[in-house]
């Protein structure tokens, strides 16, 4: 994990200790620094998963929606790695959306990029997206383990994501779908 | 169309002509009435849908969350018929949506009731949901027409709803199951 604010893992670990319990699990590197540098650093096709949750595109965050950057993730991710990043509402944040969209299609190839939608509930319009790059061809839901996903939703005791939402996440509104083929 | 305030008509008219045209639609009556009242003493057995999209449950539209105006909804409804109602958000009215489900159980049974979640991006967190009766029984994806509903969703224009959605939709995250499983 790479974070740039030392003062989120000091508030997290304060406020939402639940989740702050985990900066001491021992399968975590934390590293205090900025994620757009330690990508262009990083060792060529060496991680399996990058997740990116930057905030919004204004500010520190703004390279995080960079088309350099997601070149810099997709050489640091193994032939079959798979990126994914928060890519705002498609409701509030069009252009954004559109843009990211268009920007990994760009990278990874317009067949290996995905878009998902959830209810963020605290969020501005409570629709908000992700985007999932694959570096290899992927069927999302055809290619999708449900009974694995399902035993790995109940041993962690979620409260949201299941396997039947896995693929019900991937089937977007008209306009969304709109927005994505202009 | 049973309206009880003649002046949301008006005001649709004249602030949402968009939809408001459809008042002229010559297929449509509309009553100016209490729709309680209306269920109450309609023909048993002759509505093939009743859509109720009451406000929430306070003040007039408090009858609309009653036991006694579901039973007379399921009577007036032809033996194939089904109903459709706005069920509030389970992420901050949860009693009143738990509530509105068990209702319909007890009075549909409990095969015959299925929750719809979509997106309603200016409600209070956006996370909406409608609950589906049916009188007979109904796998409502299995038994879902694809192809009509596709045709029907491209020849009206629609900007949200579409066949593949209609099946996401009535996929729950884990905490909403576990409501309506208490």
């Amino acid at each position: 994990m790479v974070e740039i604010d030392e003062a989120v893992i000091r508030a997290s670990k304060l406020h939402l200790p639940g989740l702050a319990c985990e900066f001491s699990n021992p399968k975590l590197e934390l590293i205090v620094g900025d994620g757009i540098d330690f990508v262009a650093k990083a060792k060529v096709e060496s991680y399996d998963v990058i997740i990116v949750d930057g905030s919004d595109p204004v500010g520190p965050a703004q390279g995080l929606f960079s088309a350099q950057f997601y070149r810099d993730c997709q050489k640091a991710l193994k032939s079959d790695g798979l990126l994914i990043t928060q890519g705002e509402s498609p409701m509030f944040h069009q252009s954004t959306f559109v843009e990211l969209n268009r920007c990994l299609k760009s990278i990874f190839g317009s067949q290996k990029v995905h878009t998902i939608l959830f209810h963020a509930t605290t969020y501005p319009s409570g629709m908000w997206s992700l985007q999932m790059a694959t570096k290899a061809s992927l069927n999302p839901k055809a290619d999708f383990n449900w009974k694995n996903a399902d035993t790995f939703c109940q041993r962690n005791n979620l409260k949201y994501y299941n396997a039947d939402l896995h693929t019900a996440a991937l089937s977007l509104p008209t306009f969304v779908r709109a927005l994505l083929a202009e």
